[in-house]
């Protein structure tokens, strides 16, 4: 088997060499190539330049040696492309005239990918060319909750009380803004599948923050309507993710992904009891772990192969979060090569 | 039963005429009360003086009619006495000077709370005079965990890479370091229990930043050691809460603590599964439930108490975190009203 077919086939449960690996956000300031490129150009510009894009999405496929190469790009674009003010300074990304309520939400667009999310697409086709089947391309795009969140927040939050109360305290604003968000996101995902992409996944970055109850209303349903529109002539794989999702993971699988990510916080093998047979899971190393000595994470490189083991059913190994800014490069290729080493021999 | 008795008795599992309550950091920002204090004094210097500790903290009981009083402090109090620099500016509270290893750890003094934080136990004992027995008085401290991240970090933080890295990876220093700490908490909160409070909960907030294996090395046996250490005359409970625990729930109870907080994501009586049947709950509204209209508001309170009996084993309401300084006063007021009324007969 070769290095260009184990995500893919570890995505459909299916037998691998060896368990392939990739690292969220591993397209990123750890790496002194990627801040090279950074210190021409501001972040989103980076995001709008395909070349640069297509630059650093494959960056990390020969520095580390992952299995696979995520796209370069944030998941505020779309909100960007939906008509929302999207201004990215040293306080993070920020959303200048957060959403209001439900006349704000009757402005927003539903965006035609080839054209105003294009240059996304055009970083796709061209990191796929460059790739040239060395390793699978993923794609991917925030969920209707997440991204809801951000726009109504205007920036990110520990507590979302702006977010939560105007959805669940508007059912009907909740319902539309969240569809219209999902049928963007639905076509966006679409044309990356189309530009080329191999797989993709959806970022629930903090589905974490809401009560299963409320996730069951405000995150699960559009994630899954997603999922089930697109198209995937090729079969590509769709994995869905979140942090603090321990409570949520059987939520996660019913939404119809192949794969569910799982953070830190939950072993696979319990992680495997929550999602039911079906999906493959992705994690779930804590990205501190990348700091620790090389015995230390040794160790615990091997603890999560063999919780996936026990798992069963198909095992990407991943961080549980995304990699870190200040993470050691040397430890990251380090966590690769044991990753593909694998379990001593029983 | 008298408000007086319903708190303590819960906190035993034992039958009460209703569900007893109280809001982590009730004593705060979303009270104009205490923002008129405040205005007066830098936050540390409320800490610090007994008078304006002891006003505060019984602010909530009359202008809420919660069921418990918890003391106006902050954990971080602990370290600055055992000899860390501690300011308190418009960034967060910070360390100055974090610890770098261990010879830095070594520095560290366990205090005598009797002198070096009189000023606490003085606010107790003048907080307790004044409630003259209207509804008990909770004691708290960080647990060794929370602490020895917040020294190493010099701050919040949202991955902890340093604390982990420095404790994960030298298990000597991390020994060392955790069990100063747990010295100076178990003194602290046993001063805490004979200068007059009622209960002390031990927050250890950044439990859940631990994957299971890790907390089971860094987090519940230092915990353990405290609540195992204290000698409680008057049968006082200890409660223990961080967020993000839903898979720490078994170790928390194992701890010996009488009631064990659960945020919400977990529903308490799935909780109940986790800790077994000994400790009581307290929990679990989200708080940003507090910014809903009153009949949302109504439904999830309620939801809360149903979940409360079904798991049984005595149930403390409360938000699943703090409250959040914009939340309206009025909603907080409901909310004890709605715990009070408790659920429809059946």
């Amino acid at each position: 088997m070769s290095r260009a077919d184990r995500f893919l086939k570890a995505c459909r449960g299916e037998e691998t060499d060896c368990t392939p690996v990739w690292f969220m956000r591993q397209a990123g300031r750890y790496l002194p190539e990627y801040r090279a490129v950074r210190a021409k150009v501001p972040f989103l510009t980076l995001c709008k330049t395909p070349e640069l894009a297509a630059e650093v999405t494959l960056q990390p496929v020969d520095i580390l040696g992952v299995d696979a190469a995520i796209l370069f790009s944030d998941i505020l674009v779309v909100p960007e492309a939906m008509g929302m003010h999207l201004v990215l300074d040293d306080a993070g990304p920020q959303f200048t005239e957060p959403l209001r309520g439900p006349a704000d939400g009757r402005r927003l667009r539903v965006p035609d990918p080839e054209r105003e999310l294009r240059y996304v697409l055009d970083a796709v086709r061209l990191a796929r060319k460059q790739l040239a089947g060395k390793v699978p391309l993923i794609g991917f795009g925030g969920a209707p909750w997440t991204l809801a969140a951000y726009m109504i927040e205007g920036r990110t939050s520990r507590s979302f009380e702006r977010a939560k109360a105007a959805l669940l305290g508007d059912e009907a604003f909740a319902h539309e803004l969240l569809s219209r968000i999902s049928e963007a996101l639905a076509l966006y995902l679409q044309a990356q599948l189309d530009a080329g992409a191999d797989a993709v996944q959806i970022f629930d970055s903090w589905a974490g923050a809401l009560a299963p109850a409320d996730y069951a209303r405000l995150g699960a349903p559009y994630v899954a309507r997603v999922v089930q529109g697109l198209r995937r002539e090729r079969k590509q794989p769709v994995i869905v993710f979140g942090v603090e999702t321990g409570e949520l993971l059987g939520q996660l699988a019913a939404t119809g992904a192949d794969v569910v990510g799982v953070d830190w916080r939950v072993p696979l093998d319990e992680a495997r009891e929550r999602v039911g047979p079906a999906p493959a899971l992705q994690g779930n190393l804590d990205p501190a772990s990348l700091f620790l000595p090389a015995p230390a994470l040794e160790k615990r490189v091997l603890r999560v192969l063999e919780e996936g083991r026990r798992a069963g059913g198909g095992h990407v190994f991943n961080l549980g979060h995304g990699i870190l800014p200040s993470t050691p490069v040397e430890n990251a290729k380090l966590a690769v090569e044991l990753v593909h080493r694998g379990l001593p021999a029983r």
